[in-house]
């Protein structure tokens, strides 16, 4: 069953369970509508790939890496289902990317690809949020995509099993489907990115791997409000403000 | 005056005072050579900033930038004084890079520069060690920079008083001065990145930014010994192998 993270009415940090009735922790159920949401982990890194649906790598006007195309939003990036992220000010172009995240489970170095369903907890929802003005002319995506509130994640953390091998993952940008498109169409599968990204960096209990996004990345706007829904898992809610 | 994280014969991890007669803790004196001394800090992030130095950037054949290189080294880069550093699996040149470390006091953001001594816990000594195979072909610095024990710090968190504007930073591989240069020849200072920084990320405390490094740099082999001597701070000294 997925989990949520959650601040209870009494104000405690609560790990629960997300039912159909709603949330449950201990005797308890909650309205999801009525508890404050958190990010559902607390990554020490979040690495993420990039490139990794073909047809966003077409709109991009960018060749098929021969090796994933990886990057880092540290934790300051991480937001939660339901938060107003404040886009970074004075830019012309700040774009949402929707992307399947994967949770890790344990402490890993060197994963063969073979192995590597062991180490993943489950997965979640994100939204990496790309400042286009400083990623175009930085080497690295710090200005880019580094900054506060990047990486709205969650509202779940689902096992493994609740996702398909082609589940769906659509962004709607008020209510209007932008991007949608399937875990399929992944170049580089999950166990082969972690079997990369493990040669070079440990991954620790709670760090995150986001996926790529699929063609449709678009602009967004003051007051906009974004949603990430990927099959098995759910939809992540938020909204952008520009201050 | 310096303050130093180790674990003491019993076992505990303690933060104790750098002093002329050895570690300081409680009423206790440790001889530095016979505790685990560990990184004086345990950053969610370090931020790093490439081509400080003009003479660096001369020797990479860079132009002087207009703005701060920014970069990542995630927490699994950790590594502390007298650690041994595994490098990369078949790597034809990794190179050391010495440089001044900042050590961040409180979380922070949007800080001017006129205020940024206000969030300066302290200096540290860093070796920035860089896979110059995959730097060299990779947009973002990941297998280059972010691998596993890339960042040794220490041996302590000196007071900013400590340390002189104008500050000596020295390497030394296997006693054989390798990079000499002063904290004089930034490009930009500590506080004007510390502004451009907290202008897009909020920092922690214990985060640290590393300032860039000087000419000379060049390729570690196996069983290299490795100082960074920083003047008011003291000297980080590591090993490396290549397994």
């Amino acid at each position: 069953m997925s989990h949520v993270r959650f601040r209870d009415p009494a104000g405690y940090t609560r790990d629960g369970l997300w039912t159909d009735d709603g949330i449950a922790f201990a005797d308890d159920t909650y309205d999801p509508t009525e508890v404050d949401i958190l990010p559902p982990t607390d990554p020490t890194k979040i690495v993420c790939v990039g490139l990794n649906y073909a047809d966003h790598a077409e709109e991009s006007g960018m060749e098929i890496p021969d090796r994933p195309l990886l990057f880092l939003k540290p934790p300051n990036s991480v937001a939660g289902h339901g938060d107003t992220i404040t886009l970074p000010a004075g830019k012309e172009r700040v774009e949402y990317e929707a992307e399947l995240g994967v949770v890790i489970g344990q402490q890993c170095r060197n994963v063969a690809a073979e192995n590597a369903e062991a180490v993943i907890d489950g997965y979640t929802c994100v939204n990496d949020i790309s400042n286009r003005d400083d990623q175009m002319v930085e080497q690295n995506w710090i200005r880019g995509k580094a900054f506060d509130g990047s990486a709205p994640i969650g509202p779940v953390v689902a096992p493994p099993e609740a996702v398909p091998d082609d589940a769906t993952v659509e962004l709607r940008l008020n209510g209007e489907i932008k991007q949608r498109s399937s875990r399929s169409e992944f170049i580089f599968s999950v166990p082969e990115i972690i079997e990369e990204i493990t040669a070079y960096l440990t991954l620790e209990p709670g760090d995150v791997i986001i996926t790529g996004t699929p063609a449709g990345v678009g602009p967004l706007s003051d007051g906009d409000q974004v949603e990430v829904e990927i099959e098995g898992i759910g939809t992540l809610k938020h909204d952008v403000t520009t201050e």
